[in-house]
């Protein structure tokens, strides 16, 4: 049975893609086990890790203004686990921003923490794991918060549809951990797929008709775990399509045959309105944009996704917009969108500067407090390949930052922090020379309350003539992303600095051989984790730590800290 | 280049068979990180645990009376590990014994435990990782203590070889411990290959030209991690042969072409003396053998090691004997020797039921103050295949029941004991009737410095007409093994026991729908693990717990129990 008659049995995959209202109690508990379990993700079968046997993990549906309230129980073997929730700025809360080393003790197997946070702000959130590589090995899912009861989105919409990118590989994640850690270094590679809400199609595809030379057609019968995800949609409405990226490597573009979309939220932040053709969306972000069904409606539509800023071995995760009552197995009658060449970079930085706050959002201080430029360098640190930030590349340590600051330990990390710039001579148009890189754990202490500009400034890595895109993550904080800039930052680029409607992010990017400039108001007590979410470069040492205000941060819960020196204390 | 060639680059690796003659001080201290890296054990490519880069991990030498401290670093990124020093007592020390949720927590990532104990005995032992299936990953080495330096071994030898055996999979462990913990079960199968002191040759044979059909001859220069470690010996000289299993499965049998084999040692006991053309040797045993260089010295020698006790789907392992200066790369003249049908018991009962105590021996108390008859059995529990003794599946709990004991915390742990006995009326000869299995943390309650009988009983498993041979091995003591029979354990059975000169082990088997009756005396405060030494099996529930005098255990070092309900503790 081919995808032609592939109809009714798959109508089953549908309902996950509408509009759930939900109302109940301000308190919102789950009880969630972290399992690994047998998945066929991209029609291959490998372990993958789940929640209560999901993969992706549950969707939580919340409103702004509500409590969650996760047990997370830990049913590894012999690993640990932690849960960090993408986005969510833990107001008062630092111990449930699941970043182990950095908020909490990983979770011991056997054993179960309650996480406890607000979600203060309705937007397109998703939480995954932050330990080791956990995110690469599946452990994520979507966190959606609706705006509160009384209030309304400034957009109108007249349903919904999700989706949650990720990228897979075939190999184990502790394989892949070990090659990273491994002399020779051993990469990662590309992914095997992409998954589009955990689906993907390794050795077959849905376009395939269209293909030239012919491959292989995907044959589904709509309850196979990697079949495609249709979303059914009626025509002539507005749908709120919520995209986020969870991918371990890869950039995304995302395109829908035939339609435009108009992008209003970033990172749960609302931004000025602007339409494009296609979105680019890096690891870590996410999007809101509106679609309005505005096609022959006797038709179905391609939504493609490909691979962005690195050469693509990896086909584009294809899905298809289903017109009620159009039959979803009718395929589109042309090729599915073509993802712009991975090396556009400017169709990429058009886009990202296109984004500006919605009028009427918080403006940033004029000025700040304390300008940090981060130099972001591939080094060899005694043989082993590493990321490095202004020469010191991140090593965890196993009693975390948040428990050593508050209650003064002062041998569970280097006491000494990594500096606020970098040797005005280096050149980052060459290869890397500044083979005096170290591993350390230092971290920057930030004075709470004031306003910090952070650089990021890419440079060449190992290879020659190879720079590459990162997409960094605060924890704790949104910040404004002020510009970008090519080559150096220079003492007068602030000049350029855009403080009328920056758009307020979690995630910005840095392009090849660019900077990119951001300000936050460091007003959110605790020890927040700033790296870039490719997995296998923050796990290469790619991020920062900085902590701020820890004096001010309420009780934690002892179990957040049972390990380590925090673990043995007798207070 | 083939075998024929192999010959001066292959010395190289001969050294470490050579007699190892260590002084020093008392106290040997040991620095070890413990790691997953790239191998090929079997000349696949794999990851695999080992210890300071070496796999399997290096091997300790010592003296009795000697105390060891052994500083553990986990350098894995998510996973915890301990060490359990199979074979050494622990008198004194129970928190050094190195098994996660009985005697200790896990030691997390990036953290160092430091394990402190005498070696109070000579004999030969190893280690092994105790959680999860982590022994299974490659985690295991040799122990080695020499007698005292005023001390003699009652024989007499001339050189030792040392034989570290253990079986090999190529899918990994993490899948393998995922499949035993599904719906539907996965079972691990048979071994791909059988290796001696981590090397096996998976797609080649040594003996290639000696089989017919014709399969692939393995071509070795040496210096390959899968080359056979080659056993160079001088004629005319008797040498002590140092023999442990650490199998995750596999019960094998050891033969050495044109070689008798005396017994002398077993699981650090000294044996009354007997010769064998060839011996089994189960999961968890010892033996120490000598050998005699009697045979024509211008030739070299099969050693073939084969599987017992499951139908062999396992190729042979096999290294060569080679009399100096006979080339080692000298092909003996004819074929390995072969190993007994896999299936004749009678063959194996006969090996074991040969071995008795040496003469001057300590003699086990002429009765005993309980008897707990444990019967193993094969069950459904909630749909997942698990193994019973007393229909209790055990399952660990997150805080070590050394601490709990100690400091008094019951919701820990299922405060009921197992039962000790089985309901009189079960069939052992049909599958499994018993489905009223449960999973249970529950444990023994033994009175300090009473003798305890434990009859093991076994049973047919889920399918008709299966029973399988279980090595069960007991923590922190030596037990007599007082007899074996057929069928069900019986009252007047005890009649039949043998007091007079029973073996000391701390291993012992259990044959198909057989007993086996132990003896020891429960005079080491500690909380001990007894359980089946398949790795597989353990890890189904196939264990139970005894604990003893846990009010006369001393201080237990804090960072033992940084976990669970001891880690949140005030006192």
């Amino acid at each position: 049975m081919g995808w032609g008659s592939m109809d009714v049995a798959l109508c089953c995959i549908i309902a996950l893609c509408l509009v759930h209202v939900s109302l109940g109690a301000k308190a919102r508990h789950f009880k969630w086990e972290v399992v690994y379990m047998y998945r066929s993700p991209d029609c291959f079968e490998h372990i993958v890790m789940g929640i209560n046997g999901q993969f992706p993990g549950p969707t939580i549906r919340a409103k702004a203004g509500d409590t969650l309230v996760i047990e997370l129980t830990n049913k590894l073997h012999t690993e640990g686990v932690v849960i960090h929730w993408h986005g969510i700025r833990q107001l008062g809360t630092p111990w449930a921003d699941g970043t182990a080393s950095i908020s909490q003790c990983a979770i011991n197997p056997g054993e179960t923490f309650r996480y406890r946070f607000k979600v203060d702000r309705p937007g397109t959130y998703f939480y995954h794991g932050h330990y080791g590589m956990q995110r690469s090995a599946g452990l994520y899912g979507s966190l959606i918060v609706d705006v509160a009861d009384a209030e309304n989105e400034p957009f109108h919409y007249d349903g919904e549809l999700n989706l949650l990118l990720s990228d897979w590989w075939h190999q184990s994640v502790h394989e892949q951990e070990v090659g990273l850690s491994s002399i020779p270094f051993r990469w990662i590679g590309e992914p095997q797929s992409l998954l589009i809400n955990g689906r993907g199609q390794y050795n077959c595809s849905m376009a395939a008709k269209f293909s030239n030379p012919p491959i292989w057609q995907c044959k589904f019968r709509g309850n196979e775990q990697c079949a495609p995800q249709i979303l059914m949609v009626k025509p002539n409405k507005t749908y709120r399509l919520r995209i986020a990226s969870t991918t371990a490597l890869a950039s995304l573009n995302l395109a829908i045959q035939g339609h435009k979309m108009v992008v209003v939220e970033a990172d749960g932040n609302h931004v000025q309105p602007f339409a494009v053709n296609d979105l680019d969306i890096y690891s870590g972000e996410s999007y809101s944009v509106l679609l309005t069904t505005d096609q022959d409606p006797s038709m179905n539509y391609w939504i493609s996704i490909g691979v962005r800023a690195r050469e693509p071995k990896t086909p584009r995760a294809l899905t298809i917009l289903n017109y009620s009552p159009t039959s979803a197995s009718r395929i589109p009658m042309s090729q599915p969108p073509v993802t712009p060449p991975w090396n556009d970079y400017n169709h990429s930085k058009a886009f990202t500067k296109s984004i500006y706050a919605l009028m009427g959002s918080p403006k940033p201080p004029e000025t700040s407090n304390r300008r940090i430029v981060l130099l972001n360098t591939q080094n060899r640190v005694n043989g082993f390949v590493k990321w490095s930030v202004n020469n010191v590349s991140l090593v965890l340590p196993s009693t975390p930052y948040l428990g050593s600051l508050k209650f003064g330990l002062n041998n569970t990390f280097d006491q000494k922090s990594p500096p606020d710039n970098y040797d005005s001579s280096y050149d980052i148009m060459k290869p890397a020379v500044n083979q005096n890189s170290t591993l350390g754990s230092g971290i920057y202490t930030i004075s709470l309350n004031t306003t910090v500009d952070v650089i990021l400034q890419n440079a060449n890595a190992l290879a020659k003539d190879v720079s590459e895109i990162h997409p960094w993550h605060l924890h704790g904080h949104d910040f404004w992303v002020l510009g970008y800039g090519e080559g150096k930052f220079k003492e007068g680029d602030e000049k350029t600095f855009n403080l009328k409607n920056p758009p307020l992010r979690n995630t910005a990017v840095i392009f090849p051989y660019g900077w990119t400039a951001l300000r936050f108001v460091a007003d959110n007590p605790g020890v927040w984790a700033f790296h870039c979410h490719i997995e296998p470069h923050l796990h290469m040492g790619m991020g920062v730590v900085f902590a701020l205000g820890v004096h001010r941060v309420g009780q934690i819960p002892r179990e957040a800290l049972a390990c380590g020196s925090t673990g043995n204390r007798q207070n």
